[in-house]
C-alpha cells in the first residue's frame, strides 16, 4: 500500500476533527481506517490546488445532495473547523433545499442543529429571510429567462416562474454565500447525484466568478472520494469541455 | 424577497400539518423557515392545477423513491390530512417497493407504522395480498409483453417473467391505488431519481387514465421543490415531447 | 396473485434470517408481507442461476451503494448466513468506499459493527491495510492507465493519480475479495445508482474473471427487486451489448 509509509508521519501531525476516523471503521472495516488516515486525511485533504475550506464545501455539499447522514456530524463540524462560517454553512443548506430537494435540507438541518447548539451558535446570528442582496446582472438574467421561457413555459409555467422569482432573482442574490461558492456547491451537487449534463452552465458561472481551473480539477479529486469514482468519471469529460471552451490564459 | 409580503397573510390561514415547519430549520437554517412558510407552504401547496391530495402523492412518492427519511413523518401525516386514504398510502409504498426498491419500501414502512398506530389505523384495515383486481387491457398488455420479450428475454428471462407476472398482471391491477394515481407515483419516482428516459411510457399511461396536462405541469412544479430543480430541468423536455405527441384537444 | 398458492409450501421450508420479513411491513404495508414471503423470499432467493451467497453480494452492494440503511441490518446478517465471509463483507464495504462514496461506507460500517459484535467477530480477524496482493496484469493495467491518462490527465491529474495508485494498483489487488466478486460488486453498484454507461468495462472484467452469463442475468433479476425495476430496465440493453460482444461459447 503505497500511501502507508510516506504518509504515516504526516498523519500524526493532523489533529482534531480533520483527523477523526469514522468510529465504526475501526471495528467493522479496519482497512478503511488505514485508507482514511493515510490516503484521505493524510493526503487528499492536504493537497495543494484547493483549500481545506473549499474541500469542506465540496464534501458537505456532496453529503447533503445525497442525504448521506452517517458522515454529516463529523463533516459539518470539520467544515466549521476549516473556516466555513456558520452563515455560509446554513447558506449551503438553503441553496441545496432548491438544488437537491427540500428533504435533503431537512436532513442536513437535523444534523446541523445540535452542532450549532454545542458550539453556542444562536439562530439569531444566522441569515434569515432578509440578507443584503448581491447586484443582479440584468443582461445575463434576461438571456437566461428568455431561454427558459422559450424552452419550458408551455411545459410548466410554475417551474419557469419559481425559477425566475425564487431562484435567480432571490436565492442566487443572497449574500450569505459568495457567488463563486454558490456555484461550487451547485456543481458539486450535480456531480454527486449523476447529473453531469447540467454542469456546463454552472461550472462556467463558477469560473466567471473566480473558481480557477486548478480548483475545479481538485474539486473532482475531492468528489472522487466522497461521491465515488463512477460519478467523477462521468463528469470529467463535461469538465474538460468547459475547460477547453474557455480562454487559454486561465 | 418577493414572497414575503403578499403571502404573509395567506400563511396565517393555513393551520395544522400543512403549515408545519421542519423543526430544525428554525434553529439551524432560519432562511428555510421563511422560504417554507411563504413560498412552499404559503404558495406552492395552494396553487391551482393540482389538488393538495395529489401534491401529497407527488411529495411522498419523491421521499420514498429517494429514501429521504427526514421529511417522511411530517409528509406521510400530511398526506393523510390531505385526503390520501391509508389504503392508498400503503398502496404507494407497495408500488414503490418494485419501482424504487425493496429497501425504499422498508424505510417508508418504518416511518408509516408509528403514524398508523397513533391514528388508530389497524393492519386489518389495510390492503393485503388479495384485493379486487382492475380489468386487464389484454391488447395493450400483449403489446407490452411482446416488446419486452423481444428486447430483453435473452438478457434476463427472470426480469421478463417477473415483469409480466408480478408487475403488469398483478401489481398494476391492484385496486388499492387507482390506475391514474399509480402512474402518477411511477412518473414521480422516475423524475425524482433522474430516470427521465423512462417517463414517456408511464406519463402516457397516466394521461390515458385521466391525468390532465395541467396536473402533469403542476406535478413538475411540486417536484422542483421536493426532488430539486436539476431533476425537473432534465425531465421537462421529456414531458414536453409527451405533451406534443398527444391530441391538441387535451 | 399467482405466487400465493404454489409458493406457500416452499415458504414454510425457509427458516431464519432468509425468511425474515421487514418488521414494519406487517403493520403498515401488509401487501408487502405477502409479496415478501411469496415472491421475494419464497421464489427470487431460491432461483437457480445465482447462488444465495451471490444474491446476498448483489443485495448488500445495492443497499450500500444507495445508502439504504433500513434494510441493512437484516441483509448484512443474511449475507453472513448465506456464506459471505466477514472478510469479504468488510471487503465489499471497503470497495464501495471508493465506488459509491466515503459516506456510503460509513453508513454500512455503522450497520455492520453491531452485527460483528453480536456474532463475536473481532476487528483483528478482519482485513486491514496489509493483505496478500493478487498478481497485477501489467499489460491490461498499462492499457487502462494509458487510456485514462490520455482522456483525463489534463482535467484532473489528482483523479488520474489516485485511480492508478489507490484503485488499480492497490484496492483491486486486495485478496480479501476475489476479482470476480469485486467486479460483481462494482457492476451492481453502477446499476443500483443508474450509471449503466460504465457497466461494460466492469461487466467484461467480471466475465473475464469467471462470472457466467447466467449469473449476470440473475444478478439483474435480483437487482430488479432491490434497486427497483427502472434501474434494471435502463441497464438491460447495456448488459445485452456486453453479452453479444463476447464469444458465443460462453
Amino acid at each position: 500500500m503505497k500511501f502507508l509509509a510516506p504518509l504515516a508521519a504526516a498523519a500524526t501531525i493532523v489533529t482534531g476533527a480533520a483527523n477523526a476516523q469514522h468510529a465504526s471503521f475501526e471495528s467493522a472495516v479496519p482497512a478503511l481506517s488505514h485508507y482514511g488516515s493515510t490516503v484521505v486525511q493524510g493526503d487528499l485533504w492536504k493537497r495543494p490546488g484547493l483549500s481545506a475550506r473549499d474541500r469542506s464545501i465540496v464534501t458537505v455539499a456532496t453529503l447533503i445532495a445525497r442525504e448521506q447522514t452517517a458522515l454529516m456530524p463529523e463533516e459539518l463540524a470539520r467544515a466549521l473547523d476549516n473556516g466555513v462560517k456558520p452563515s455560509e454553512l446554513s447558506g449551503i443548506v438553503t441553496h441545496l433545499a432548491f438544488y437537491a430537494g427540500w428533504g435533503n435540507a431537512a436532513a442536513a438541518a437535523d444534523a446541523l442543529a445540535p452542532i450549532y447548539e454545542t458550539r453556542g451558535i444562536p439562530a439569531e446570528s444566522l441569515p434569515g429571510a432578509e440578507v443584503e442582496q448581491l447586484p443582479l446582472n440584468q443582461e445575463a438574467e434576461d438571456a437566461r429567462e428568455a431561454g427558459v421561457q422559450a424552452n419550458h413555459a408551455e411545459t410548466s409555467i410554475g417551474v419557469v416562474d419559481y425559477t425566475r422569482d425564487v431562484l435567480f432573482r432571490d436565492l442566487w442574490l443572497r449574500s450569505d454565500l459568495a457567488a463563486r461558492d454558490r456555484s461550487l456547491v451547485t456543481v458539486t451537487a450535480l456531480v454527486a447525484v449523476g447529473q453531469a449534463e447540467q454542469v456546463p452552465f454552472h461550472l462556467g458561472r463558477a469560473m466567471d466568478n473566480g473558481l480557477t481551473r486548478d480548483e475545479a480539477s481538485e474539486a473532482l479529486t475531492q468528489l472522487a472520494f466522497y461521491a465515488g469514482w463512477p460519478r467523477v468519471f462521468s463528469a470529467m469529460p463535461v469538465f474538460r469541455s468547459v475547460f477547453d471552451a474557455r480562454p487559454t490564459s486561465e
